[in-house]
């Protein structure tokens, strides 16, 4: 029987599992809609009867269950409060999962699953220190310092979308002013584009496709939000000294964009002593299920 | 013989140094001016001697000298650069002192060594998330994570007093824009200061003491400075969410008037789950001299 872990990543719209072997290659994937389970209990029942499935043939043997989920904590092992999903409060997500399968089962937020899962399938291999920006619906980041995930006292470390870019800048939906996430997201860039002049209602992937045409406004939208990151880049190098840091999400496919705008403005806002040694780089999981495989790295990193 | 360390406190204007036990007690300590080294071998030459002299009664086994000075790299043991040192460019300190001494050595930053010194005989022996903040010409910061002070890759990490406060603010000595150290420092202070209309070139610890009289342009230094400090500690928490931030150094004295400032503007800043939950605290060293005691925390941690 060979050795397998389960990752699942839990979005507002869809649930996708994989089945993961230790190098990192998904074997078998499906997704359900989240949707489709009003309430946790749901879920949990779906994916007992779908772990059994999986066992039932004798080729497998499953040694864990790894989840990313939304506003998950890695300490506490629940879902807190997720703001897009059906179930609401506090969700005990891994002990209702190893009670209902029999099988151990480790939960982290999205952004966090990423970072293990290039920690373990990815960068990792090579780097003790580093960083991953996902760029989604918000701004999150998984930090990696000493080659492990960083969670911090109450498991909350690496709100990097929450830094303030201006204490007069846009209205954060958390209360704040000027959070990078209100630049550099979807919304964000979104927003950029209109107040650029952009006439439509265009989302980041199609404002990309007119930059890559030239369209000036286009090209104008994403040059400041690579300028934004890449300042607030900068800050992040001060407070954890990372070796390299990598983009996901699905802003990051436009990173041939992005990437050499925002390298340029971060070198120009370094201290001297950190110039020309942090490289922005693409996830090596960005044309992969890389929340999928970083769901099942919380299992793999184990075995490291 | 009783088994002590050396720590040794490096500063532009004066070189401190103390033998110190496994408990923190400083049972001797002296001080050079750092003037009277032209070169850093005359100095290495005269605490060679001095060392020589405090083994002489037998007294005590000395297990390694820690020093703390500017612009040192935890990694590679050297002083790099230090704008207000008489010794220029790169100085291999910690294999120059080992090598005149025989006695095993560690030598990292200033703020860092508070921070060791923190972590060893401070706040450390119940916490394994916090952050140090140094508030003197400058402004440094130590992180702990998961019991460790952070270096990150290149030996560089914690450059707080280099994240943005604000794109069009005051001019740094770096080269950046709006640093929080040109707010919150020695040199910030006096700058809000005057700008606020007060008449004369007070240092921050005359304005204190108008502040305590209740003198309005003092009082409403302080406040700003608290504020922007308090609304940039919420970025450090949202990066590295602490258990507690400990303010050491000179102007950390006024803590009475920046403290309650300071965290209220910082809950005002937090995102909701941070909220009400981390610690903004007077060092465990402040009255102590800490950067002697975290030099000597150097070696004394290992043995922890």
């Amino acid at each position: 029987m060979e050795r397998v872990a389960v990752g699942i990543d839990i979005g507002g719209t869809n649930i996708e599992v994989g089945v993961v072997d230790k190098q990192g290659n998904i074997l078998l994937s499906f997704r359900w809609k989240t949707q489709d389970f009003p309430k946790a209990e749901d879920f949990v029942a779906q994916l007992s009867q779908a772990m059994e499935k999986l066992l039932a043939n004798n080729e497998w043997r499953i040694i864990g269950i790894g989840i990313g989920a939304p506003t998950a904590n890695y300490y506490t092992g629940a879902i807190e409060y997720a703001p897009n999903m059906p179930w609401q409060g506090i969700i005990p997500l891994q002990r209702m999962t190893y009670e209902a399968t029999g099988i151990p089962t480790k939960l982290t937020n999205d952004a966090n699953a990423v970072a293990h899962g290039e920690l373990v399938f990815g960068a990792g291999r090579e780097m003790k220190h580093f960083s991953v920006i996902t760029l989604g619906t918000g701004l999150g980041s998984g930090i990696v310092v000493d080659g492990r995930v960083l969670y911090g006292h109450h498991g909350l470390a690496g709100e990097f979308g929450h830094v303030q870019v201006d204490p007069r800048g846009r209205q954060c939906s958390c209360g704040r002013r000027g959070c990078l996430e209100t630049y550099v997201s979807i919304r964000g860039i979104e927003l950029t584009y209109r107040e650029l002049g952009g006439d439509r209602q265009l989302n980041p992937r199609d404002i990309y496709l007119l930059a890559q045409q030239g369209d000036r406004v286009a090209v104008e939208t994403y040059k400041r939000t690579a300028q934004i990151l890449g300042n607030k880049l900068a800050d992040l190098v001060h407070l954890y000294d990372p070796e390299a840091i990598f983009l996901y999400g699905g802003v990051a496919n436009a990173h041939p964009l992005i990437i050499p705008e925002a390298q340029a403005e971060m070198e120009r806002q370094l201290l001297k002593a950190f110039r020309g040694k942090v490289k922005i780089l693409p996830s090596q999981l960005l044309d992969k299920k890389g929340a999928v495989l970083g769901a099942a790295a919380l299992i793999w990193e184990d075995e490291k």
